[in-house]
């Protein structure tokens, strides 16, 4: 099926031949997305704004396959603790306010988050038209 | 494309402001199932018993998406240790008799399930009619 | 939505009543693929040689499923160390040269792979055709 690479600028992947995200069809996946800011490059140094800037490169990820935030169906969080929650909940409500129309979500900690990431996003949508 | 959060009784998420499953378009995903006892709330405390509520309330939130475990494409488990395969081969059997009609399954050993859970399971599935 | 398991000869499932993948309608998700090699049945000793049996093991899954590296949406890798991300790399050049056609790709660290196994793979991909 046709499929299309998804890049977006200043959302690197430490020089791997890889892309944001895939397209695929209707179907659209991501690999690791972090807190990097998209202007510096820089890895914010606080959690919050780890999820914060997460939520941003995601949207762009999104837009750059033709999708939007009301077509991810799932989102996998991989996080250095359970305590940052919090700050997912406080972005997640405000990208996911309709309590009837949300994504499936997972959450899981996982001790090797490569240099100063906290928290990394993992997105699956499928938009209604084909590639 | 047109989503929709998919909740049932008896199955909560400590308070995180998640559905247990989303539908989107023809795509079912789940987000943790969990051997929680829909009508007490509580995890069982043993592995077998809360391998048997995952099947029962993962056919429960299928339900409630217009799926069904002829669906299911996929379960993810993850286990506290996988010396409890057993248990998940056993009812995985029951729901899954058909050797030529089964989904892909991947369990991984997790070191940061929550409180008395043993095991989880994470599900993805197409329906053929559109939301 | 009919569905069809995938088996190929040569990568075994340690007993386990579980295909290789699955086909639902258009979806094809796999297990855990692995550097068994498909003549010996013997996983082999090296990581370089344990990426390249994925890839080739993936393709026969894929092929089975009516699919191919083309129809590939996301490759996600559990590594028991990060060092051999460059040969994954080196493999995926070979199988996906095309940078504008790329699946999404996630690697995770792993503290449990089993046996001599260094490095699996799941695969999610979608196909043209109804199955």
């Amino acid at each position: 099926m046709a499929r299309r690479s998804i890049e977006v600028e200043g959302l690197h992947h430490s020089g791997n031949p890889i892309p944001a995200a895939s397209r695929v069809g209707s179907l659209v996946t991501t690999g690791g997305v972090y807190g990097m800011d998209p202007v510096t490059g820089v890895v914010a140094p606080d959690a919050r704004e780890q999820v914060r800037l997460i939520f941003l490169q995601l949207g762009r990820v999104l837009a750059e396959a033709g999708a939007g935030f009301d077509d991810v169906a799932k989102l996998t969080f991989y996080v250095r603790t359970s305590e940052l929650r919090p700050f997912i909940n406080e972005f997640w409500l405000q990208y996911f306010p309709d309590a009837a129309s949300r994504p499936a979500r997972h959450t899981l900690v996982y001790d090797h988050l490569p240099g100063a990431i906290l928290v990394q996003c993992e997105a699956i949508a499928m938009v209604s038209d084909e590639a």
